[in-house]
């Protein structure tokens, strides 16, 4: 045996684990001290169909060197240290990064790009189609906002699905790294939602005050530069300013929903079984990005109606 | 001392570290044995100044239940155990998850809603007036594109940013874990970007074909749901398969850009000192969205000229 030895476990004729005796202590009792004299009855271990995250909490729970693993009989089949230990932490890590990336190990394994791309690609796919979506619900609002309102409200759509976008993937993250480091374990969804709600809306304030700001900016410079004019339709009715509100009030809308799904979903994915890093993946986001553009473009629509 | 001892350290008289008996050995050798005849010499120790990444490394690279720490003259103060390792592992994989979030631990230390608002805000603002910078190259396309094809070409640019987006994060998320767990660690940019090379021209190739397909059928729904015709506008130059062409080459061109930077970054990053898990968060991608909404209206523009 290469490794260091941490603990003499005891086991009786049957190889079922009775004990345990630290190293420390068998050198400092006098030689004739019987083991069942000094022998820690109540040991910590794990059984063999033990999931190794599960594993990892045990060791880290009692901080161990080492932990006894034993068969569904109680023998004593083997044990789990400290380096197994930080392999699993590393993997655990990697698996919710990379699939929080819309990715996954499989693909370093294989050295193969055909290989590695089609992993990439199941997971850039539905996101695709998804922005197809997005692409679908633009052009239905097209006609009824009118080809120039059209043109100068669109600028800002990218600006609303990204900010909501960046805002649902910081919450899911902070939920994610909080469910898998067992922080948040025994935290219900209604404790998470209401740590997140504060700040979703004074992000939301401070995103929809300062994209209100920078909308009126661009529009203004697009009237400035003279860039209306040089095109053959007649001019957009929404004034820098009502772009500016819609654009600020779709911005705080965006972020709430964002944030709220991020808080909710790695929850709710987490109960029905399925890993919440899914919740920060590509496949969120795309949903976020068709909801929060019809939203904005909704706003838009009511704004010019109001107006006119 | 309520931890396990692993190892016996022996030092001299000045407390200079000399040697490490492992408690095993102390056990199996006779009573009367001199300490330094039995005491290993070579002993893998960590000084003072040392960083908390490298010190896990150390221990797991020599799968140590414990590390001595010495000061910078040799002397044994302390000693780091394997479960120090577990916590830093942890730490450090949930730094890196937040930072490519675009947020940090920090905002988890404090109760406060505003301070976690301002730590999410640092890393929001500095987006938003990003994407206000998308808004920008769109609004100067407006003119010269016209406004009719400016409304169907618009339609896809968040469909590129978002999948350009997408697959640089995928990118970059396997670079920034290999630098983190050291697989990576001795490897030139060279040797990662002739990896991911052919998986960016795979991926670009499937993406860009299914994104012509999709653009061509949203643009062609477009038209036979008679939505061009209820505008007050001359009907768009573009037909919907170079809308499909324009989108497809855009597409190609923003993944292997995405790719390229998500290769490139992490690796430079972290020559200049700064975390490499940065290249995954919303600053990169935003400054992604910038580019490659400019390439893809620069090709429509070329389209529409070479149809003209």
């Amino acid at each position: 045996d290469d490794e260091e030895p941490f603990f003499i476990y005891v086991v009786d004729e049957k190889d079922r684990l009775r004990g345990l005796v630290p190293l420390r202590k068998l050198i400092t009792v006098p030689p004739n001290t019987a083991i069942s004299a000094i022998m820690n009855r109540d040991v910590v271990s794990v059984t063999v169909d033990e999931d190794q995250e599960e594993v990892v909490n045990v060791i880290r729970r009692h901080d161990l060197p080492a932990v006894p693993v034993l068969d569904l009989d109680g023998r004593l089949v083997g044990r789990i240290t400290h380096d197994d230990v930080a392999d699993v932490i590393f993997e655990e890590a990697d698996e919710d990064m990379l699939r929080m990336a819309g990715t996954d190990a499989a693909e370093l394994e294989r050295a193969s790009s055909v290989r590695a791309a089609r992993v990439r690609m199941t997971w850039l796919l539905p996101c695709l189609i998804g922005t197809a979506g997005t692409a679908l619900v633009m052009a239905l609002f097209r006609a009824p906002v009118g080809s120039a309102n059209f043109g100068i409200l669109i600028l800002f759509a990218p600006m609303i699905m990204a900010m909501g976008g960046n805002s649902g993937i910081q919450a899911s993250t902070i939920i994610i790294r909080g469910l898998a480091t067992q922080e948040m374990a025994g935290q219900s969804v209604l404790l998470a939602l209401r740590r997140e709600a504060p700040i979703a809306v004074l992000v939301g304030l401070a995103c929809g005050v300062v994209a209100g700001i920078l909308a009126f900016a661009v529009v203004s410079l697009h009237g400035a530069l003279g860039l209306q004019e040089m095109l053959n339709e007649p001019p957009a009715d929404l004034h820098p300013t009502a772009v500016g509100v819609a654009v600020s009030l779709a911005m705080l809308l965006a972020i709430l929903m964002a944030v709220g799904l991020g808080t909710f979903l790695p929850f709710g994915f987490r109960k029905v079984g399925i890993d919440p890093a899914i919740a920060s993946g590509p496949l969120i986001t795309t949903s976020n990005d068709v909801i929060s553009v019809s939203i904005y473009l909704s706003i838009g629509l009511l704004t010019m109606s109001s107006l006119g």
